[in-house]
């Protein structure tokens, strides 16, 4: 695959394929960035999103910058509005940025990592230096940010110090002589404001690459620690399958995607294809052995209470009625004789269930479907596969 | 004279009276703000205007606090389009501070003043601080600003260092604990900037008041050094004279009101008004003696020139044909016995002349009115005055 393509893969913008060629095209190890604020110890899914693509890059020999915010998040929010932003002391910050980085490494190449923490060089600035910085950027140019643009429609306000901090990470770029920047695609427009101000000092400007928000396990709303929706990259691999096999159904493409950097197995049932990916991704931050101890577990842990999980195929064949399904499942699969008639009272006391339907009638025809879930008592079920 | 109105005299916008008022009636005296660009060594009558007004709160007993402006005035315009606003090295910083200060003497009391330079806290302060200081503006007070809304309007560009302007202002006011600020009309809002910010701060807020711009000698534009219009405060007598005889008539009020604090003299001609702005303003600036020289070198000067400078009254009284006239000015006013045949030539020949228009004809009845000025010869006038 040609490398720009595979360097693409996952993106959602790119500023600009043509200059991301050039820089590639000269051959010297390009300086990837990603700025990060170390406002709390752990790392999730979520960050390890543009962590990965980090990782493809220096897969092909590139250099990674990963810049600790030190100091914004030493600043907090300093309107002092924003209870979820506040500021952290000295310590807080190292240790969070401490941690950080071991987690990071998790899916980063310490080789190929170069570590910084912008509180170096902003916490030398002057105010002469801030109206040098600031007078490279116009107020048009701010309120072209949709989250500015939005609140001005809304009639919200914007505190004046808001509008420092893409001036902030535009300047780390300057300051680290960035080649590429890859943030989430909230950050866009902080992104472009690196290319900017390195322009302004008669840089190349970099290649900016937006990653996709994952969505937390709700399904809903970004990952976030404050949803509380989260998989931290270093829970313990039972915690990790567990969180993993609670997200709906509709989000495992994306997981594949963003978590994985696969595409959904084909042909699998949405089960299994939520187990490989709760078991690959604990064996990417784990290892297999512990993966498949935590399948194991999950699987025992949940088996009185969904039988779905890890129920067997059981093909039906013929005849299909109600009880010929019932009394074949139970011999083929569990080994166990059921007359007709034991049968019969276990449809009417109630035990039987389709898809979570109660069948209380001997006599019902079922439509038969593949992959729906035949209960048949409290502890057995059959996935039912068609001939 | 209440004096609340007294030191309303002459403003223009006051935020608030009421304020003010209570200020004043604590009985303590008031610590009066004005901030100085000492972008220049020499102050002009327009720099004056707001320097008139401190002086008469320091003649009520309160204290003048003169801001140097160390800071910007080294920065300049940092982006580097302004070229009118190069920065300057602190070494020309300190001698246009202490050239702007000598003079502001001329106006203030020494005794009553305190001068700070605001890159003492400016040039210590840190990015954070800078961070927290722009959390107490909202946006959308910096749109406010009238300057800002028409550039939007148009289309121009506002760039960002230009927003930290009016909260530098302001946060001087904070510093002095300024309890009232002066400020020309164009500053309006930065003084503004300085109740927000000390508020913010738990500070009784300054009262503003602003002053007129005083328009230049082309009564066009503001006086500015950059438009050469302008009458710097230590320019010698016979300069300093000469240029207020050049304002235009109709600037006569403003110049009376704000650099005399004085109504017209009523009943005066234009020209005798003119003679008394000039007169009083160098003996304010320099002294009687050396206004009363200026206004002789003055007249002496221009004489040959303009006839109706000093030019004597003369009543015409009966008869008033032209010859009469003529004769008798000649007679009572330079003590010239002059035939009518004599006048007669003087009139065919061009030499007469009634408020700058030629009179060819002996028989001419001229409708005689007060105030016109009547050339006699290339170095005699007389002003008309009806009995």
């Amino acid at each position: 695959m040609n490398p720009t393509t595979d360097l693409l893969r996952g993106t959602v913008q790119i500023h600009s394929r043509g200059e991301l060629e050039k820089k590639l095209a000269r051959g010297t190890p390009l300086r990837v960035k990603l700025g990060v604020d170390p406002t709390a110890p752990d790392i999730h899914l979520g960050h390890a999103v543009p962590l990965r693509k980090l990782r493809q890059f220096q897969d092909l020999g590139h250099q990674v910058v990963l810049i600790i915010g030190s100091f914004t998040a030493q600043i907090g929010d300093p309107s002092g509005r924003n209870a979820t932003r506040p500021p952290l002391t000295a310590e807080e910050v190292k240790e969070n940025a401490r941690s950080f980085q071991e987690q990071a490494f998790l899916v980063l190449d310490r080789d190929r990592t170069e570590v910084v923490h912008n509180g170096d060089w902003f916490e030398q600035m002057t105010y002469a230096q801030v109206l040098q910085l600031n007078s490279r950027v116009t107020m048009g140019q701010m309120l072209q940010r949709e989250d500015f643009k939005k609140r001005i429609e809304e009639g919200r306000e914007i505190r004046l110090h808001e509008v420092q901090y893409p001036i902030l990470q535009g300047w780390d770029s300057v300051i680290v002589r960035a080649d590429v920047e890859i943030g989430g695609t909230d950050q866009l427009f902080n992104l472009l404001v690196g290319r900017e101000l390195q322009k302004a000092e008669g840089q190349e400007p970099q290649v900016v690459m937006t990653m996709p928000l994952l969505e937390g396990l709700d399904g809903n709303r970004k990952m976030s620690k404050s949803y509380d929706n989260y998989v931290g990259l270093t829970e313990e691999p039972p915690e990790m399958f567990a969180k993993l096999m609670s997200i709906p159904d509709a989000l495992m493409p994306r997981y594949f995607e963003l978590v994985l950097q696969q595409d959904v197995p084909a042909g699998f049932h949405p089960r299994d294809a939520k187990l490989a990916l709760a078991h690959d991704t604990v064996a990417f931050y784990h290892s297999q052995a512990a993966a498949a101890a935590a399948r194991d577990t999950w699987i025992q842990r949940n088996s009185g209470r969904d039988l779905s999980v890890g129920a067997p195929d059981f093909t039906i064949g013929q005849p299909h009625d109600l009880i010929a399904v019932i009394s074949r499942a139970y011999a083929e699969i569990f080994s166990q004789q059921r007359t007709n008639s034991e049968i019969r009272r276990l449809i009417q006391g109630g035990s039987i269930q389709l898809d979570g339907e109660k069948i209380n009638d001997p006599h019902a025809t079922p439509a038969w479907a593949d992959g729906q879930l035949l209960k048949l008592d409290k502890r057995r079920a059959v996935m039912i596969r068609l001939p």
